[in-house]
């Protein structure tokens, strides 16, 4: 058996498809909670308790695109870097993603405060986020820059989202701007990410990393649908201290 | 309203009360996936994936409690901690608690490769054993120890399930010799903890940490068993690379 190393460098095209092999496996379009979600079988309340949950990814994305940028030591790199973290902090006048969360959260009729204050998270989508933390800041760089490529994946998603909830949750559809804003910030942001993975994955066992990296990435959304349709779909005990619908939640 | 750091410390009496208290609502004895383990109601592949996906925390523990080691600046405290090391590593004569959990989960019928090869954990047990090592390592030292005040309840529940195994799963029972030495250690080790804990909580605020800490260790343990009850219970389907019962789980 040959050593991986010893393999030969996939073409860049070859690359792309095996990434996106990957993406047909484990991204979360497949996840039974999306599922639901496109054909209109979810409830406000479980739609409220994804996006409060969500809110947490949401929250820390530009944190763990500075953690990226810090890494790099080439200045083009960092600029192309930091439209990510604009994109979703804003520039103080237009609301970034985050804020565009925020409204949608409250569309699906959430207050505000509820949603910024992380009250009721549940703890395993508060793991599963923390592990983008420890896989962008502890792997190789070339690691942490190839899990931003589940974006190759994420604009069909958020065009069959969109479409599915005007269709089956027509009063959330006041809240589509994130969704909107990232059909096109996904692609712009992914073709850069995709030419710079395949530049700087320059032998057979950085391809595989690449590879790897984004399996890890998948794993982690999955993880966090995973604890909402336990806690919220079936069999429905969210654990102790979790946001229950219709209650406050002050637990700490 | 008075701030918590204003308010009078609780006695040692009343700190073990509100401890247990947490206990009561939030460790795992009361989730679904051990009711069911307890009722005899699971299948020995269901008892395959739970011995399987805890061996990931079992290997663990001597890095989470050798991290805490390195925290103190206190030999005396450090001599009753490498305990702890001792009990889950062995002498390399008397097997240590990793080992014995290599052979319960052999006594499960999994082979001892595939056991300690870690293939085919959830993404969502990984992350939340992960979240302990956080906890250990970035909050205070205080709360990293409290954080194994768990063990005031452990012994209770380990003596119940030996119990049901031994009806339910008799099987299993040859396996039980991690659980049998935890029926002493947990009891001395929370011992000196809880003593500790008492004496260095000394502020109001300071009790609230350890509560704080109690309360996050239980969400830790409770989300390794929401992720095994929605892979491997109902209803049932382990994400992409997990364990799958009978099947060789070479993915990644």
């Amino acid at each position: 058996m040959t050593a991986v190393q010893d393999q030969e460098l996939v073409t860049p095209a070859e690359l792309e498809t095996r990434l996106r092999a990957i993406g047909a496996e484990r991204y979360h379009h497949r996840h039974p909670f999306h599922r639901l979600m496109h054909e209109g079988m979810l409830t406000r309340a479980q739609l409220q308790a994804w996006a409060l949950n969500r809110y947490y990814y949401q929250s820390v994305i530009p944190i763990k695109d500075a953690i990226i940028l810090s890494r790099s030591e080439d200045p083009a790199f960092r600029r192309a870097w930091r439209k990510r973290i604009i994109d979703h902090d804003g520039d103080g006048t237009d609301p970034g993603g985050i804020e565009k969360w925020i409204r949608l959260a409250e569309a699906t009729g959430l207050n505000r405060e509820q949603v910024v204050s992380e009250r009721g998270i549940l703890p395993g989508v508060r793991y599963a986020v923390n592990a983008y933390f420890d896989l962008v800041s502890k792997r190789s760089f070339l690691e942490a820059v190839a899990s931003s490529l589940t974006e190759l994946f994420s604009r069909d998603l958020i065009a069959l989202r969109m479409d599915r909830i005007r269709e089956h949750y027509p009063w959330l559809s006041s809240g589509l701007a994130y969704f909107d804003a990232r059909l096109t910030q996904a692609p712009e942001d992914v073709t850069f990410a995709l030419a710079w993975v395949t530049e700087n994955a320059s032998t057979r066992a950085g391809q595989e990393l690449a590879f790897g990296a984004l399996r890890a990435k998948c794993d982690i959304l999955w993880a966090q649908l995973d604890a909402l349709y336990y806690a919220y779909v079936e069999p429905g005990w969210p654990p102790p201290g979790a946001f229950r619908p219709g209650m406050d939640n002050g637990t700490a």
